[in-house]
């Protein structure tokens, strides 16, 4: 009967071991490295995205902004971006009207009217008016951009393609303009001056760009000589 | 004659004082401002951009990693995501052929690793063998994850887009699958453990992130108390 007790009580101290996830005595080498993994499930938490801002403008001519953190670069010749948008945004029906939108890419300064231009919808409210920043309509495309924003894309409406809760907008950049104080060597934006931010889907903050870490080709070098 | 030659003089200055842009005669106050733009033409120079490493196996399973930032999040439900990929890649085959891709998130200590992966092709190379990375077979599709990356997402291939130079492929997220020790609050990845890096188009450099500057919520109310 005693041994029979001891027996019981071994098997459930090894049941009780195994609940603890990270008992000292479980785990091999390798789930003690960092790279233990846990499974999210489906869901957008990719950290980060880019924080765009898009302009547009309604049937009647009133110029509107939005924030989109579902964009990015899609094609280098002809170059595109792309744009995802749910249908009831006031900015869906402008684009679909207009063939046409802007880009408009904050600096940290603007933070906050960025995180306003994506709560708030425009059939609501003037978001410019609300903000205090000023429409400039693009030159080559039927679309405001936002004059204050360091840098600003012109973009032609070339496709669209339903995908769910989104609708992705290709837009053919007509021009990129960028304040002549932010520009850097080669005539190409500096990310340093310019100051843009990034965001986090799922927790909703943004955070600002730190250190250059390096240039692509001597980094891969470095890979190379080992 | 003199007189016309003086005529002649005066458009010759003319001339000249337009030619530089700059000069103090010709800037209204608006022009002094900090917004004065110049327009770079029809290119890809939006900063920044997100630096993703895409998996995928070739038809004899070896598995291939690829450095791209034309990509981004582009609809939420279903949860998809774009890479866009030129038709001369290693990779463009492999995804058409296996239907399927990995987005790997690098952290800033794999900045050589991630340049070099975007440098050479798997055709001449196995990449995982000359960085000394492991690839890890993806749970729900066929393709190859890294394992020493903070964040992998495994994506079955729903559509393929022509755009010109880059095809673009859309991955709905099967799992998102993050290193237990970069979960921050919600169980959703913290920015500040991942350290993911953004890169710039035009001069290739790569930039870690920095500063939290504010969550969107509290960030629209500052704006809607102006």
């Amino acid at each position: 009967m005693n041994r029979y007790l001891g027996i019981v009580g071994i098997i459930a101290m090894v049941f009780l071991m195994n609940s603890f996830e990270n008992h000292p005595f479980k785990n091999s080498p390798e789930e003690n490295q960092d790279n233990t993994k846990l499974s999210l499930g489906a869901k957008t938490a990719l950290v980060p995205a880019p924080v765009w801002v898009i302009g547009s403008y309604d049937k009647n001519g009133k110029p509107n902004v939005m924030t989109s953190a579902w964009v990015g670069i899609c094609c280098s010749k002809p170059p595109c971006v792309m744009t995802s948008i749910r249908k009831a945004t006031y900015t869906f029906g402008n684009i679909m009207e207009r063939k046409a939108f802007s880009v408009n890419i904050p600096s940290e300064q603007f933070a906050k009217e960025t995180a306003y231009f994506g709560s708030v919808s425009g059939r609501d409210v003037d978001k410019f008016k609300v903000s205090g920043l000023n429409p400039v309509k693009c030159d080559l495309v039927d679309a405001p951009y936002i004059k204050e924003f360091p840098i600003v894309v012109e973009c032609k409406l070339v496709q669209t393609l339903e995908l769910g809760s989104h609708t992705m907008f290709i837009g053919e950049i007509m021009d990129v303009k960028v304040d002549k104080a932010m520009l850097g060597e080669k005539e190409l934006p500096d990310i340093e001056k310019v100051k843009p931010f990034v965001f986090t889907p799922g927790s909703s903050n943004f955070f600002g760009i730190g250190e250059y870490l390096g240039s692509v080709s001597p980094l891969t070098k470095e890979v190379e000589k080992k």
